[in-house]
């Protein structure tokens, strides 16, 4: 086997320049495990201004820049392709050109894999590359290989995963501080966890692109991305946050892939998470998937979802998995072997504790005349707690377990009674 | 290939008897990942009553039971020995009968691996067979391969653990409720966390064990039990704990393996966790191993630290491990590769804040020349907080970073001086 790998990179910004630190740092320790020594040649950027900060860093490390993507794609002594441009274009085609030229790749790159992840995997099995992407979930947290070497003898019934880093971070605010939506979003962007337009973070459809790849992992299933429900944290209300808190819960993205016993449910919203889980105190801009397994029953992975060198972390242990694929002649080996026919549960299968907040008229026998029509309907009352916001009160409730169907009945009653308002309905997980 | 492995397991409680749930639930998954079928044939055991629970249980899944131990380690038909009896004799000489005879080892024995893990090592690499033992540290945890996959491409700074269910569970009793060391043994003992002797836990042996197994992961180097700082929690008081408490910290026992920059420093101790750090969540009976590494920064992995299904879910994926090496011709490639010359920290090269809990005279003068004093000898205090426990005033002192040979000038100092009583000294962990 060879004794050096040559790297190619797509892409030398925050993500991509952490790799040759981490390469250097722990020269001697991957020297040993991997047995053969990793060199970036080039790396594809999109100008290659000789005075600029990236071309000093790049030549600190001996890496060539090159503005043509064929320098990185055609060059017949790249072993490796890394790619960290992020988007679906060029990004896709890229890695395709690599492949299809025998190369192994590695990327970070969550939205391709969440919309285009088997087209790739396939394609790579046909070439006999490898093909990795650790880092396209919870960036340092290594939770896919764990998921498919440790949790390999397990059956998996559950993954709840803060994987969105900026969202975390203003529900902390939110919940610690009392802040409210935009002043959290606003620090957020003051700070770098959130970009000038959040969209993607605030709306889920990150944390879904992260629970699809998640749902290969944890099921074997290829779920697609109009497959998951999904509400973001847009225009989430302090009192909702609050009433939770005082209920014993605090409020987080939850990104949820279950096991309903009829299929798959693959679900992205805030969710009350009880105090005492071990996912309500992962705070700030951390990320953490709780598994919860038939083996194990529950077990938590627990870092950093993004940054520099986290992520480069997770993308070196990929090429530590690439050596290791062609010492044992397994190229071609997708990260994920395990395969199930798709299953997707109907609401009827999916059961759970919902939170209600239903705002009522200051009248004693309006109040009891909506928990009697609830029982009615079949709800019990795990909590109550009234409270007065301004002209009206209050009514928060967590039920006992419902199945989702019902769910969907009675908040249809309550949006055609006028009597009540709908302020808002949350999940809670146990 | 061989399509089926067939298991020998030397002991059949309550480790033991998981090891067949485990496959029978999660058979597809195994086959198809694995791609050979696991089937346990023999198992040892000190009686093989016809009429017993363990013969019905043994009888479900088709296993023979033995009270001969050449009847597993004699049977040429049997690929791997899973080996759940614990201590060190016969379990030491039964892993060597098996491994001279060509078979693959699996043990949780957490005891034999700290003191004679080398040479079991050495003795599977001469004869060219598996030996994983994932389950013998923190069960259910898959740490030790997440150490040697996913952080092989980084450099570790630390790892702290929480790795004695027994003891977690009292120091929780103790936080949360003010129970007394007595108390919460009792309480322990009464809910099967901690046994009738219970000196392994309490003393921090167990946790010892462990960390000798986890610097050996996390820094290539083979620690030996007596270069372990230990102490246990035995005696611990409630007014220490309080004491921290009010101070923002939870009392934890804590088991780290730290790179000092000058060697490495293996404890155990009680050590005082800053109230919002992950781990000072971890309640219970439950583990938890905290990285701190240069690349990925802080990483936690959580769940529980024994029981039946959690460390056979752990054994099966040892099991999964072998059926790859075999795949990948790689046969007697240790679990861990990576070795770097042992090199331990000496005192001076070992800083932390500590907690001190000092008694002295109700009398002002005396707590100003205390803190006069210690500031002298070069203790700069980061928080204080004077309590008055019967007859005399405590000054609970949290110190600025310190290196442990300073500290113990002071203690020596302390000790020494009649005006004033030593009553504990912790360290306090970042």
């Amino acid at each position: 086997m060879k004794k050096q790998l040559n790297v190619g990179m797509l892409g030398f910004g925050v993500v991509g320049s952490g790799v040759p630190q981490i390469l250097a740092e722990s020269a001697e320790k991957i020297r040993q495990i991997a047995g053969v020594e990793f060199v970036i040649k080039k790396a594809l950027v999109r100008s290659a201004d000789e005075t600029s900060e990236l071309m000093k860093r790049a030549g600190r490390y001996g890496i060539e820049l090159t503005t043509k993507a064929e320098d990185v794609l055609e060059d017949g002594e790249i072993d490796v392709v890394i790619e960290v441009m992020g988007k679906i274009e060029p990004a896709k085609s890229f890695i395709k050109r690599a492949m299809n030229a025998g190369k192994h790749v590695i990327t970070a790159n969550k939205d391709l894999l969440a919309q285009h992840g088997p087209e790739l995997v396939a394609l790579a099995k046909k070439q006999q590359t490898a093909f990795y992407y650790e880092a396209s979930v919870a960036g340092g947290i290594p939770i896919l290989r764990t998921l498919v070497n440790s949790l390999a003898a397990d059956r998996i019934e559950s993954v709840m995963g803060i994987v969105n880093g900026t969202t975390n971070y203003m529900l902390t605010q939110m919940t610690q501080l009392g802040a409210s939506y935009d002043t959290a979003l606003a620090e957020a962007q003051r700070l770098g966890f959130a970009e000038s337009d959040p969209t993607n973070d605030v709306s889920g459809l990150d944390a879904l692109y992260k629970m699809v790849i998640l749902s290969d992992f944890a099921y074997g299933m290829e779920v697609s991305v109009d497959e998951v429900a999904r509400r973001g944290i847009e225009g989430l209300s302090t009192d909702v946050v609050k009433a939770s808190e005082e209920l014993g819960f605090i409020v987080k993205l939850i990104g949820i892939t279950e096991d309903t016993g009829h299929g798959i449910h693959v679900e992205v919203a805030p969710m009350l998470v009880p105090a005492d889980h071990p996912l309500a105190s992962v705070a700030n801009e951390n990320n953490s998937v709780f598994v919860k397994s038939f083996g194990i029953n529950g077990s938590m992975y627990y870092g950093p979802g993004a940054g520099t060198l986290p992520t480069a972390t997770s993308i070196v242990s990929d090429l530590i998995a690439i050596a290791e694929d062609m010492k044992a002649d397994r190229l071609g080996t997708p990260f994920n072997v395990y395969h199930m026919p798709k299953k997707i549960a109907d609401d009827a299968s999916i059961t759970s504790r919902f939170f209600l907040a239903i705002g009522v008229p200051n009248n004693k026998g309006q109040l009891s005349a909506l928990t009697g029509m609830l029982s009615g309907m079949g709800v019990e009352f795990d909590q109550l707690l009234q409270k007065n916001q301004g002209e009206q009160a209050v009514l928060n409730i967590v039920t006992y377990p419902l199945d989702l169907k019902t769910l969907r009945n009675i908040l249809n009653v309550l949006s055609d009674d006028e009597a009540y308002i709908l302020l808002d309905c949350l999940r809670v997980i146990e």
